[in-house]
């Protein structure tokens, strides 16, 4: 009997009537055509944000430990009330906690990564013929501490799970109706990809398309998870994220990506000797912070600029860390903002054929954009730009690139 | 090091400014008086019945499993809370949930008692010279299934805490000063107790002064936990409950105790042979539902009638199981009622004397009260009658029993 995980965000459980219209009517249909159903939840609509909300009405820094103990609450009531519509409906199924679903990760609390998925519970629960709700973005330590995976981190959950389970496909189920080539509320035009490879995704998910956790993607590029992608509320056909062979290296502009939760900070005057980037970066990646553009200056006088991003949650730590290690290394400036966001081509062959970048930096200052940075990887181009801008420079590249349907 | 376990009620860590400046501070003030401190928590304010609104707007019906999976959050939200304000604070603490903290229970989902406590976590961090914030009202089954108390059963979990780590004292704080011969909100020249047994307070528990849940008096009696009541919001001395030998047998009414979650009833026309209280009573036992007054009339041509009450929230159930029993030993007839109440008078030594439950009656019957049902017991009389008479009652009797100050 084939096996699918299925995952539905916040929107989707954002109330009781959701989850009985939407989310457990769609359940039953599908369990109805024979699937076993293994089926992760996100939080009701903001409850995240409000439980963040509570905890800074009591402390403005709240210990990780705690806030993950908070948070884990979240997922835990949308999966039960998901379990309780499907039984009120006569289609028996089961609430899982995020422990109780043996999901095992590292003790990094608000970003744990799951170390191991131990399965038992919910075969047992599949093989007494239960659909499984699994509370998403949490686990437990093996000194039994309740994690969180970090936001979004619901999809983590669905793909492990799918990976572990050797389901036949994850099926994400969101707000909108598939991958784009980019943002639709931005541009009306934009058009949906049927299918789309993990590599194309993670550029696209990575900068910004935030339809899926990056991570999510990677990790179904890992385990070989076919990832479908769709709407909770219509019944279009979504996007199928697979590895397949049938993406020909095209050496066009794939999508247009944003991504506005950017702060960057750059250091002035590192001196310029070897060992210095991992006297910086160790620190922030021991605390969980992920960085990533990171562009170093020319050297002038053996002294360069660093400067790199962070997501703006991120921002008060990162400072906190880079602060005494610039001290230490006698940079004399350490300086933030916050104004910032990232536009993104994204395609296979990007940058190895010419003149994408070309057209990508003449559009935006056609469209009167000032580009404060630029990195590129062989399948995308990025520049940071005014955050004030981003919607004018995703249309406008969208056109330039001639991504309009038809 | 004296070790204290405190208890704070709903209304208590209602918001998080409450949490602040009431729930931490005086957890702050008590440990720099040296002690170590476990403390239980209560959900916030009225959580535990928006989440029961929220399962209803999805079932009418949920699962005791999923309920519970569900309410448990409550608690765990205002423990993560807790500690973090302490540690706001700089009083290193820790919040634990039921499952944490070793609370191991048995399986009867929403009624569960506590089988068993490990409270090896929970030293572990007293070592480490931090304050222990526990979920209250929650626990772990074998099967690592999340199941609750029951209602305020927060004061169970602490009292089970102060016994198995052997405490000094148990202090459960409340909105309400201690322990008054009637309740204060109906009868304002109520008088507080500085000290009470763990038999009259039962009693009393068990007969409706709702400052505290009647299990956490019967556990704290076989431990010999000494139970503290008080304010969260004032100074005020409170109410020591204890078994020590200071109450003298002074036959006389101690205090007024009224119940209004009660739900009557009756089974028409059983007949009058051995084993047919077994056969009624065994069912009701075994999904957990409590009864108390059982009363069953004379019987009339070998057939009786047999009535008991109930708690509201039971009734539904109750019924659901006592109709199919009706059914099969030929009783023709089985009533509900929900607009009934108890009021009580409890006191050392009620019954053995004389007096008592005529001057009861006569009250109740020149206040214009009707009496539906009465039962006795060696230390009260129990009348049950009309809901809406119930504060007309208490203010009679506690005129009538002389309970004034002075």
């Amino acid at each position: 009997m084939p096996l699918i995980v299925q995952k539905y965000g916040g929107t989707s459980v954002a109330n009781a009537a959701r989850i009985k219209t939407v989310v457990a009517r769609r359940i039953v249909a599908r369990a109805a055509s024979g699937d076993q159903l293994v089926v992760v939840v996100s939080a009701m609509g903001d409850t995240t944000d409000e439980l963040i909300a509570l905890a800074r009405q009591v402390t403005d820094e709240p210990e990780a430990r705690e806030l993950d103990l908070l948070l884990s609450t979240g997922e835990i009531v949308s999966a039960a009330l998901v379990a309780m519509a499907l039984n009120h409906m006569g289609r028996p199924a089961v609430a899982l906690s995020g422990s109780q679903a043996g999901i095992r990760t590292d003790p990094r609390h608000g970003k744990a990564r799951i170390a191991d998925l131990d399965p038992k519970r919910i075969r047992q629960e599949l093989d007494a013929d239960r659909i499984v709700i699994v509370a998403g973005f949490q686990g437990i330590t093996e000194e039994m501490e309740i994690t969180t995976l970090g936001r979004g981190a619901s999809d983590t959950t669905a793909v492990a799970l799918a990976a572990a389970l050797k389901a036949e496909r994850a099926e994400i189920y969101t707000d909108v109706e598939g991958i784009f080539n980019a943002d639709p509320r931005i541009v009306p035009e934009a058009t949906k990809f049927p299918e789309i490879s993990y590599e194309e995704m993670l550029e696209l998910a990575a900068y910004g398309a935030q339809v899926m956790h990056p991570r999510a993607v990677e990790l179904g590029a890992v385990h070989h998870v076919r990832i479908y992608v769709a709407s909770s509320f219509s019944d279009a056909p979504g996007t199928l994220i697979h590895g397949g062979p049938f993406m020909e290296q095209h050496n066009k502009v794939l999508g247009i990506a944003q991504d506005t939760d950017v702060a960057r900070i750059t250091i002035r005057g590192v001196p310029d000797r070897p060992g210095i980037a991992a006297t910086l970066f160790e620190p922030l990646g021991e605390h969980g912070i992920s960085v990533d553009t990171i562009v170093q200056n020319a050297s002038v006088e053996r002294l360069t600029d660093l400067t790199f991003t962070v997501s703006r949650s991120d921002l008060g730590r990162a400072m906190e860390i880079v602060k005494p290690v610039a001290l230490e290394i006698d940079a004399p400036e350490v300086l933030a903002d916050t104004h910032l966001a990232k536009v993104s081509i994204v395609g296979a062959g990007m940058t190895s054929a010419a003149g994408y970048a070309g057209r990508m930096f003449r559009t935006l200052f056609e469209a009167g954009i000032n580009i404060e940075l630029i990195t590129t990887s062989e399948i995308r181009i990025t520049c940071l730009i005014d955050e004030k801008q981003v919607r004018d420079a995703v249309r406008a590249l969208h056109k330039a690139f001639e991504l309009q349907e038809g």
